[in-house]
């Protein structure tokens, strides 16, 4: 087929899973809501959700023009590039903001339609909150390849050298990455704020009951579910999506040359990756229909079928693609590729993701030694838990290095630097199923908290936490999926910037490289540390509340008079938008500074971000997953020297602490490092003609 | 003068520095010993560490003499090699065996001899204790010096080659690097096993007292600190010593080109080191005489004026010997070098250790911002206090990285690599004092044990605490120096593999060196697990054999019967010999065979292991002493919200599950990446030639 021909069917894809999305968010909004308190509480959730997200955006709006205007001025009158740079980069920053808010909006509605499904079965339920995730999913992938599949059919349409067109596209991506760096920070604050500050605030004054109705930071615990888990995730994702998308774009071009005379479109290398992902959006929805359960059967069947079946036929599909619009053999700089070779590159990047999964499972399930084993050590307190749930993040970080670097150095082999970032493409090419299954996580979650703020019965919370674990095997492997390909996509970056930049190589051995490479590995460290701070000092703000409520609001304690909710909710919102501005400038900022001082320095820098980045936030999640789901272990008790420990057993309470630590790890700095890895890399690309 | 006079001069500071440990040796055993009780005591402790020592070592000949035989063998029948590396190998690792040996054997006679000193006063006391930790010190750089010089005079007269002079000496380090990894992490474990065992078995088990002589873990508590915090010390100081010198004697052999026309000599920047080196040994000899304080006076004081007044003195003299020996001015490959630009280089490093030395003050001291606010965020309660200290311990990293990149520009920009290597040196030249007031600090500690055991008036606890307190800042400054100069000298052995594997440039966007980037990123992660697991392991055995005697023993709880000290002891030793051996045969391992499999892989090992290594040490050191601090805080009663918190109280009780936490962070796992790094290093600097 011809590939311009193919080219123009991209934006199409997109199209269609909004308007798919659109469908399924008007079925969930046509559910019945239930009971007037049901609606009530969501309702909270719901506006306080919503008032963050303008907040944020508020804030953001001042962000991107600046750097918008700035990005405009420092390409203009240069004939390798072009101010048009800055269009980009604000399409990118309102599509991230788009996908994020029309995500959230629906999610805010299935979580309280969940609820009220959940009081009939847990079919039904499933259905609901897997639709909710559904829409989070399509809104993503289809406004990415949106927006990003028609700037550059127009780019391209209007500038000869495709070089300049990649350069133009690449703005695209640095907006979708720094709006995603402040929505996870900002959200990750917001949602660990409000639930360490409601989760302690029992701890130090008597007589507040942890994760009650009557405590007043519980709503702010609900909105954060949406603002973290959901907006904060969508925007993550978003980027990880089109940051692999272009970076596979960015190599492309050197990748396969032109080929006019054999029939070959000479962009066939840039447009693969379009392709290929506008085929997973297509394949995602056809997954979405096997996540289906009939009344008694098992959800978790169904989540599996529906992800690793479109996996499956992705990586079938892929082979066709791939064969039809690449020619089957070619030689660049005399190394001769085939079609074939760049097919067993995707191969390895989706087992690499698989592998990674399946570990990261390992470490952090509840039926596993890593578990068990922190489960064991909160015995003698919680000193022992937290050594043991240190110790297994760190040594979790073993064998998924192992994985990805074999998968590098195998995909490198079969299609050179193309094909480690096609390899990170192959891994996110169903992120719309994949993300489906992540978002409805915390929209069972809230649905449990709706169902215990409006005193339901028993059973519906227990279906709500059925749910909500069901997802969690897929939800592991999706993880897997977010660090590999963050990883490979943040080289993937690096090599195109070294390309871009004109930087011949970057000898470690140089001592200007060596600094760069120390000053790169700090970086998530300090950043770890601002989002953990941040997290610390806006739950202090809330234990106070909570506890000037408490003492001096009468009824509240005997549950006669509802709490000031929006206090607590204003604290977590005020807080995040506060705390999120530093690391997320510092993200922006470091890569400028240094790539003007040296080009060398940031080669260096890109390379320790990456490291030491991939190994904290593998380190941070795990150690965070393994820790709550100790705490799980437990609560189904435990029996140690012919004792047994359960809730509320002070083995029980040593495992609260470690989770608890574990919170802004694994929700608030862990994530926002995948991130921080790739804008750094996207900055120094979109720089490097400046340098 | 001559050079090769001079250099015969080297090998004689060295046996100065042995004398004259052997003579404060001599003091210390003449001291009076006091009570019977005291003695038994301190007998009991000296048995069980010289019994540690002397398994330790056991194993530790097999593992010398196999690696020895394999060296032997891979450097025989070439030209550029010899198998007399062997040699060098096994002089390098019992000249290490017999520093920490003869000064843990004195450590544990001046312990009971502090006690007893400060039953007189605190002047006689710290003289005890600082004469003990001056034969520490001086065994480290009198058989550091001895060695490694005798050696170099006897290879250069043996071979023409100055290079293979060189890689005959780098096997001395490699067997210095080799036991100072097992003795650290085999101490560390050792120590902190013990010390995390007898803290915690209070909590496990009602009615056994924390910190009380009747329990019967407090004698391997008392001997941990010798094996660990001085043998292990004192061999981890050793390799960093050697290890800095030998970098430098490679770096210089094709930093200053020969001569012989210009009357200097050609091996000028070869012998520089060990006579930098050798000044210093002097010099800290010097300056241990200002460490003496009339009754009364500040022993701050008088540590301070020894140790900053050595380093004032070497500063100095160090330009009298660069100018000296170095010609004044050559070009070497183009560039023009002076030997004044040498002496800026180590004025880098001496101002860069101590820099870093006063930001680890900053980020550990009791009386500043980072201690003070994981003290407050303890009020509501551990999971804050953990959060506060992970969060400060990797801010903490932010500034000593920028500083320690700075180091490395600068001192490159004056001497080049070279510059890198002396600038190390430069921290190091006057280890001889640094170590003995770093090794004074573990001697007072027992000593106070001492006391409380043999229940001497309260008093005299204060008197040893105090001492112990009084060298923090010195102490500070050291880790500062430690660190340092450990990151550099990994730098400049890296440079060195470089120059010797004749690998052209180590470029990281190279896909295999990535592979090895983080392959090295990831080891200090595992390797801290391992160690933090092993100490957790063996914490748990400990308290249930201290449960089982306080359960088994009739009359131990009243404090009538003695516990049955020998078993934990036992288990301490047994737990250190058997969890010591992976994490340091896995040292020795990868290199190896990373290196084998690909020589650019190893080139980018060696950089991921030096940035996430010299990251994960200052962020497990400075966390581990900010929650020691901040116990320490609240112990002197803090206030917050008008409510008094101080020992005992809930806050207290959550700052020491951070102490405890902090333990193996600080005292197992991170000084044992210092060495990781360097020994890693070494074996690729080592297999250079062979792969």
């Amino acid at each position: 087929m011809d590939n311009q021909l193919i080219l123009y069917a991209v934006p199409l894809s997109g199209i269609i899973a909004l308007l798919y999305a659109l469908f399924k968010a008007g079925w969930v909004s046509k559910q019945d809501s239930g009971t007037q308190e049901m609606a009530t509480i969501a309702g909270h959730i719901a506006d306080g959700a919503v008032a963050f997200l303008k907040r944020e955006y508020k804030v953001l709006v001042i962000f991107v023009i600046s750097v918008a205007v700035l990005l405009g001025f420092a390409n203009s009158g240069r004939p390798d590039s072009s101010p048009i740079i800055a269009v980009s980069f604000i399409v990118g920053a309102i599509c991230s903001g788009l996908a994020g808010y029309f995500g959230m909006k629906v999610a805010t509605k299935a979580n309280v339609r969940t609820t009220h499904a959940a009081r009939e079965g847990l079919s039904r339920a499933l259905n609901v909150a897997f639709s909710g995730g559904l829409v989070m999913g399509l809104s993503v992938v289809g406004l990415g390849i949106l927006g990003l599949s028609t700037l550059f059919i127009i780019y391209n349409n209007q500038f000869s050298e495709i070089n300049q067109v990649i350069n133009l596209i690449s703005g695209f991506s640095l907006g979708a990455s720094s709006i995603a760096l402040f929505a996870r920070v900002g959200g990750g604050i917001y949602t660990k704020a409000a639930d360490v500050g409601a989760d302690l605030a029992g701890k130090v004054y008597e007589g507040i009951p942890e994760d009650d109705p009557r405590n007043p930071a519980t709503i702010a615990d609900n909105v954060g579910d949406n603002v973290g888990d959901v907006a904060g995730m969508g925007a993550d994702l978003f980027e990880s999506y089109v940051g692999s998308i272009i970076g596979t774009m960015v190599l492309g071009a050197a990748f396969v040359p032109v080929f006019d005379s054999m029939g070959i479109s000479p962009i066939a290398g840039v447009i693969l990756p379009l392709v290929i992902a506008a085929v997973g959006i297509i394949v995602s929805i056809l997954g979405s229909f096997f996540v289906k359960v009939k009344e008694g059967g098992n959800p978790q069947t169904g989540l599996n079928t529906g992800e690793f079946g479109a996996s499956f036929i992705m990586a079938v599909l892929s082979y066709f693609i791939i064969t039809n619009i690449l020619p089957s053999t070619w030689t660049v700089s005399g190394v001769t590729y085939t079609s074939l070779n760049v097919f067993f590159a995707v191969i390895i990047g989706l087992a690499a993701g698989v592998l990674i999964g399946l570990i990261t499972e390992y470490y952090c399930s509840t039926h596993h030694k890593p578990v068990v084993n922190i489960a064991y050590q909160s015995v003698t307190g919680s000193a022992t838990n937290i050594i043991a749930g240190l110790g297994t993040g760190m040594m979790s970080t073993g064998l998924p290095i192992i994985v990805l670097s074999a998968a590098i150095i195998g995909s490198h082999y079969f299609a050179g630097l193309y094909g480690i970032a096609i390899a990170a493409l192959g891994m996110l090419s169903v992120t719309g199923i994949q993300l489906a299954v992540d978002a409805y996580g915390p929209i069972s979650d809230n649905a449990g908290g709706i169902a215990e703020m409006s005193k339901l019965p028993p059973e519906v919370r227990e279906r709500t936490d059925k749910l909500d674990a069901v997802g969690n095997t897929t939800a592991a492997i999706g993880k897997g999926f977010a660090i590999g390909s963050a990883a490979l996509t943040a080289l993937a970056l690096f090599a195109a910037f070294r390309q871009q930049a004109g930087v011949e190589s970057i000898d470690i051995s140089k001592p200007v490289i060596m600094a760069g490479l120390l000053l790169g590995a700090m970086l998530p460290f300090v950043f770890s540390a601002l989002a953990m701070g941040a997290v610390g000092r806006a739950a202090r703000d809330m234990i106070t509340e909570v506890g000037r409520q408490f003492n001096e609001i009468p009824g509240l304690r005997e549950g006669t008079t509802p709490a000031e909710f929006a206090h607590c909710v204003d604290i977590s919102t005020k807080a995040a938008i506060r705390e999120m501005i530093l690391p997320g400038t510092l993200g922006v900022l470091v890569p400028v500074v240094v790539g003007f001082v040296s080009k060398d320095m940031l080669g260096g820098l890109l390379a320790g971000v990456t490291s030491s980045g991939v190994l904290l936030a593998i380190f941070q999640s795990n150690a965070g997953g393994a820790w709550d789901n100790a705490k799980k272990r437990i609560e189904g008790n435990i029996e140690f020297d012919g004792v047994t420990y359960g809730k509320g057993t002070e083995a029980h309470k040593a495992a609260v602490v470690g989770d608890t630590v574990g919170d802004p790890f694994k929700d608030t700095s862990g994530p926002s490092l995948n991130i921080l890895m790739k804008l750094i890399a996207v900055v120094a690309l979109v720089i490097a003609p400046l340098i």
